[in-house]
């Protein structure tokens, strides 16, 4: 099996790396490529950046109106391609396949509000500040800017960034996680074939943290996107801005749902179940901690205990899959342990998805739905992402005490509430600490014209990505003040 | 001699700490007051946090209509006191006292574009997104916002950000420099007794790098912005990055103002006159490396070399006075010095300000204006921020050969071009990479509306001060997605 | 008694014109004042705007940031003048003196928005449209603007108008109400003494049709905001169009309010008792028709027939009073007409204040809270705008007929509804056909940022007034397309 | 030949009517179609509106995202079929097959703006307003939205409108010029046959001031978009307001052109020529009036008529042809006439274009390039729209005497300036009073994201077509105060 080649100016080019990683399919631990790791994907990052630093030069001076055009062909091969692409990252990253097509959708979404790029990025005109004296802004592009991104959203996250990256007359290089690096291998493939894009101007580099350091630490590069885990989003936030770049980190979560008492029992706990278990929990906005409020009579715990039972998980291309595995071996290990201390914390397990064996997918990395209730509010557990199929469950008696216990907690990315009451909606939306406020929603992911709002441990930086603040972000202002002196021209 | 208090939760407040330093009116070594240094008071900054954070929890929940209120005092009481305060800023930070009513006429243009803050606030609104969902996005503000200021405008940059932070519900906490904290001091006390601003709502606390540090690793710190040197201004970056806040750090400048044939002699020597001198050099869009450009006849050497001869230096209230003394002896030692390795690389000294007594003020800082050309483009001096009144001449053939230079410059504040030719000027403005450009204009500060966009290694972030900018910087972004779906409330 | 005064280019000017009419406090029928009306009132009209097109001339150069400056002062000078401007509007237009407070408040808080005029009023820039092109818009002064205004608010309604007129470089002419004319002509007693405007740029002129006419031929007018009953709204919304002019034109309404089951009984009774006989009904936007939805128990009926019963009518200044007089007897008998009307159409007469004399008030225009119900969904008083203190109660059983029968009324300024159930009120916000929406609010009256924003019969033209919509209208666009092609400057 | 059909409710239908006008080539006199006219084309108009209507009350509903779906389909479509659009265009209205394609260029530079309506289409939201108060704008639709296109652009002129207008909401009725309906025919087709859109929601009507009429007094169309001749343009503004429509109606132009000294007179010269000769002169941007200013040498003058001569008239599709015939013989009649009259009105003849004939298109309405000048500038004629291929020239000495000059006249559609010179351009577009303005520009069309401004004559109403001013246009502003008070729901 030969180790995936690098996408540097314009060509597939092999890494000077030597070293690789195997790429898994989580749901049977088949090889399905090599992807290079090691010291030397640091010089791979390095004559990427170089490329694009040189189809930058060119690319800015191209008019916007130009510059989107490709991302109108963009959209079309996405669509065109949805289906490959979302069989790729369901192999590559276990979720179902229906879940990869929405993943997809999403892409697309913001490929097509990249379009409006030339509207968007219309900066701001005064006329006669003083006398005779006009000052105006303009938008320009950076220069190289980056993304490192996470396992679970191979073919999504990356579009957070890249197409208004480039709409915006900058050239972008991609890291994509080691663990799928399929997705966008075959996305650039696509590119490479039906767009007619500048070499240089789009870049993917395999790698992990030596391809990471390289790109942190390269003068060329002006800003970097990161998702992924606090801890390495605070590192790549402290790391860039000691570097100089401007840095958007985006990391962890532990999102809570709080349910009121006239919620509807079934629709509540469809959704929930949805958000909770969808991409086996491995989502930045995945439900974690479930909060009943008000003088619960248990139905909820009740409905999303049958719920969870009823989940078919399994490989995510099988007919009627709901759920598939978790990424790794280890990141099994990782969730039964901490399922594991939850018990022992002194919680207590109401459903347990450890030691799961899928018929035809032994080898698989599958947690099945797993619920804890009474774990210690103050507890390490309560305070811990789990990113994995575990739901805890918690109850106050007025919300006033949920959102108290919501805003104590460290992360800040997402929160929801069920109600249809619009007092409890507004309170909630108003006070709750997260970027991500859902009304009867599960997955409160905003749409590709708002900006995808971490608040606390959640995010790093001010502008986020998606929309406007994707646009500004990958832009610099420059000012000018305009004058025309009389004396200088007094012949006509 | 008292040393000065902090304003902390609304009262005057004597510092832990009992070391001081001098204030001294750089005209003359008079000490005009003692500001407290030293480890202690990184407890004052941790107890006007403290306070600052108390006064966020309900501020935060104070409309913003209501909330700008103040500002609409705020301004007319700094346009009632405007003579005061010049004073004070031109006996301890030096400049002349028309440059001292200059700067406190831009604090109050700031002020003025804050009271809009409940327009430039308002965010957006997408009914619909999908079927019977709504999506929107709230504003709301970080907490404790803290500004670390400059001796060079001590009267307006804290207002690049005080305004705003508090318009959107924010505490704020200024640190001055201790070489000029008596101007915020009189502010402070302006408005301690003039504004009914709930306690705690703004602090100043004096210190140095004691301070600095306690506000950097303070977690309720949301946010900081400085300006600055470029190397305190990276520190600043990265430490607070360390600490996950979000940052905007202004920083050092070598500002290049490019002379074109065309120009008019006359009023362009005047303005550049007044852009290198002005404030003695000490601003960080003082014009640095005039670069007259085509087939110079030395027509603007000799008309520059002429105007600055003329220049009146002395005591900043001295009527007649056109440039005031710089900030410290060491300034002076540092900037003579400055000088005297332009001569050693090479450069043909055309006017020589070293060793300048002023009669009456001999103790004073002076430096009178100087002129450099010849210096090697690439030697150590041509890339050094000087801050003080010395002119480099360079000169170009060509514009586009002038841009190169200019371009590898190492920082972007400021370019400006002096030419009647449109061509030349958008060509400039377009290709100059400096985030605030001025055509015919010597000093390009945007205007209140305008960020302050400095580009390089004169700015790290990506938000600046000012206008919207401002506005976006003090808040963070809450999308909230709402559905309320039918099952809910069938019985309407 | 003289006749007032017209103020024209800076001075008060007799009218022309030697009819006059009398203003009356409706209260008690003191004649107050005499307004000059007539054939000549068109020749002032004619001055004024010939003085006002040559303020506009030099204004419109002033830069925006000196323009909004006597608007800061004039935000001062109205809440200095608060009680003294209440008393006026008191006193000719009989709303008591509260709501005369309230209606000043909300003239103040324009002022405050149009203060941002310099933020709101910048446009766009795109840099490179096409290579070397930059197209950018600019934002210019229309040139003479003016406005006619209803009787009902006399403090408040030019103040939608006025201060962005300014702001954005126009000359502004008010002709008030000839019924209420000493509101405007006190706060231009204060604006001339105490502003310093150039002459010409504010005119006030009174009158009736003669002046309208005038206003609406002279081409020297450029545009005309109305607000009054919809025929005439009509007529001047196309006779402005016919003479060229841009014409913003507020007219009548009948707004409806909707009470669902699960609304608080108390407090939905005493906020919709407000919306319905505050100012003796005579704001565009009373509530008038009160839907209670559902499967209604009468409990809403009694509790709002009982709060009607308990309102006190009187004189607005004396303490105590909730009710003023309606404006003129011509009004009381117009509205007592209605109300037998609607007893002939088979409407049922819940509460009756028809024949009210109050004591020491006995000449006063008074007509007590009037309740009917019964009246026929298709019956003309259903369709028609009673502009006095008379509610209507109708019922349907379910939310969507209800807003059907909304839906099918020719007003559209405000409709509003009172539940706690979200669904409900976003389907209600979604659907009902009416501009301003109140939810669990009694008059949607739009903040000065957003605006006031009729549809169907209750507004004619597209732009609004108040904030942005207001900068719009009194401003024209201008696209600039600029290059500077290479062979125009050969020489740098 | 068959009478063209209508496209009404997604279908092709005959029309009611059995009048029918021919379409003319206008190279060659050919009958190329019939187009109904007269009486019952009102009743084919009626028909329309119903169903547009219809298709109003579901498209509505339908989120943006979905909406705007149909666009980027659009734009391919139109990219695929640009060359079969453009030969329609040249075989109805006479221009270069060039000219054609450019003109359909702009058409998709439409529809790519307004696939950017989901992110144009965001309003604004405050929060906490007051306390516990939220208040929000939404942008809905207006229902039916029609426009009446002129003969010049068939095949772009509609597209100010109709992507924005269905974009929003809206459904929408094109009435083409009955001259050159066979452009939009074909791209009804084109939409019909390729796009999915509902029944109704675009529909094309045929015919002339009947059909205008009929949709003038529909109540259920809601705006109105015009382009066209002035005197018309003010019949659909004063009509459409009469029936309380909103208007926007845009007029003639007489397009100066100002040339100062120190302007290339090469390349000023050949976009002056192609300004003025292009489209045959029927361009509402075509440069009409030009004015070397300053001490002329007669040097533009002379390049000016040499570049006239030169230029290659013919039939648009003809390899080389550089201008095409005028619409209709009666156009050439009447420009011709003009031409005479400005011969007896004192103008001296510099290029006489009147009695051509190309060889092989005898019965063509060509008009050569004609040149007069030393018009009386008081004239009829110099204020008079030719529209034809007829340059008049005009000198003043100063900048500000030419600008005096253009802005007494009644138009002011377009003005451009050719210099290098900063100053001229910055006063000239500062000071002239056109709503499009050229620096060194021939025709001043403003790209899709800004709005088409005329101003005065040239254009009736406040919002223009393209753009945000589309969206504007074609959208109700609803404004929405939402409270939730405690005591609503105390259970929690």
């Amino acid at each position: 099996m030969e180790i995936l080649k690098n996408y540097i100016n314009g060509s597939w080019v092999e890494s000077k790396s030597t070293s690789s990683a195997d790429v898994v399919n989580p749901a049977n631990q088949e090889i399905i490529a090599k992807v290079p790791v090691g010291k030397s994907t640091g010089q791979d990052m390095a004559l990427a950046i170089e490329h694009a630093h040189k189809a930058y030069e060119d690319w800015k001076n191209v008019p916007t109106m130009k510059r989107v055009q490709p991302l109108f062909s963009l959209k079309k091969l996405l669509e065109d391609h949805k289906e490959e692409i979302a069989v790729l990252i369901t192999n590559e990253c276990g979720k179902t396949f229906a879940e990869s097509l929405g993943e997809v959708q999403r892409a697309i979404e913001n490929v097509e509000v990249a379009c409006g790029a030339y509207v968007m990025g219309q900066s701001e005109f005064s006329e006669n500040i003083a006398t005779g004296i006009d000052e105006f802004m303009i938008r320009q592009p950076l220069g190289v800017c980056g993304c490192i991104t996470p396992f679970n959203f191979p073919g999504m996250i990356p579009f957070w960034f890249l197409p208004y990256a480039i709409a915006t007359g900058n050239a972008f290089v991609i890291k994509p996680s080691e663990k799928v690096p399929m997705t966008m291998q075959y996305v650039f493939e696509l590119i490479d074939k039906n767009l007619d894009l500048p070499k240089g101007l789009l870049s993917l580099v395999h790698g992990g943290k030596d391809a990471v350091d390289a790109m942190l630490q390269d003068s060329k590069v002006k800003a970097i996107s990161f998702v992924g885990s606090t801890p390495i989003a605070k590192y790549i936030y402290s790391e860039g801005a000691k570097y100089g770049k401007r840095v958007q980190a985006q990391g962890g979560a532990k999102n809570p749902v709080v349910i009121m008492p006239d919620a509807d029992v079934e629709m509540t706990t469809r959704i929930i179940t949805d958000s909770v278990y969808g991409c086996a929990g491995q989502r930045c906005l995945a439900a974690s901690v479930i909060i009943p409020t008000g003088d619960d009579k248990g139905v909820f715990k009740e409905a999303l205990v049958e719920a969870a039972k009823l989940r078919t998980t399994g490989y995510g291309m099988d007919a009627g899959t709901e759920m598939g595995p978790v990424i790794t071996p280890e990141s099994k290990t990782r969730i039964e342990g901490l399922i594991q201390k939850g018990i022992d914390e002194g919680g207590n397990l109401l459903l347990d998805g450890r030691n799961t064996t899928i018929s035809g997918y032994e080898k698989g990395n599958f947690v099945r739905p797993t619920i804890l209730e009474g774990l210690p509010l103050n507890g390490d557990l309560m305070g811990t992402e789990i990113f994995g199929p575990v739901m805890s469950l918690v109850n106050f008696k007025k919300l006033e005490e949920t959102i108290d216990f919501i805003n104590k907690g460290k992360y800040g990315n997402m929160a929801c509430i069920f109600t249809r009451d619009g007092l409890a909606a507004r309170t909630f939306r108003n006070r709750v600490m997260a970027g991500n406020v859902g009304i009867n929603i599960g997955v409160a992911a905003p749409v590709a014209q708002f900006p995808f709002s971490g608040w606390k441990d959640s995010f790093f930086g001010d502008l986020h990505g998606q929309g406007r603040h994707a646009i500004e972000f990958f832009t610099q202002t420059k000012v000018v003040i305009e004058r025309w002196p009389r004396n200088w021209s007094r012949k006509f």
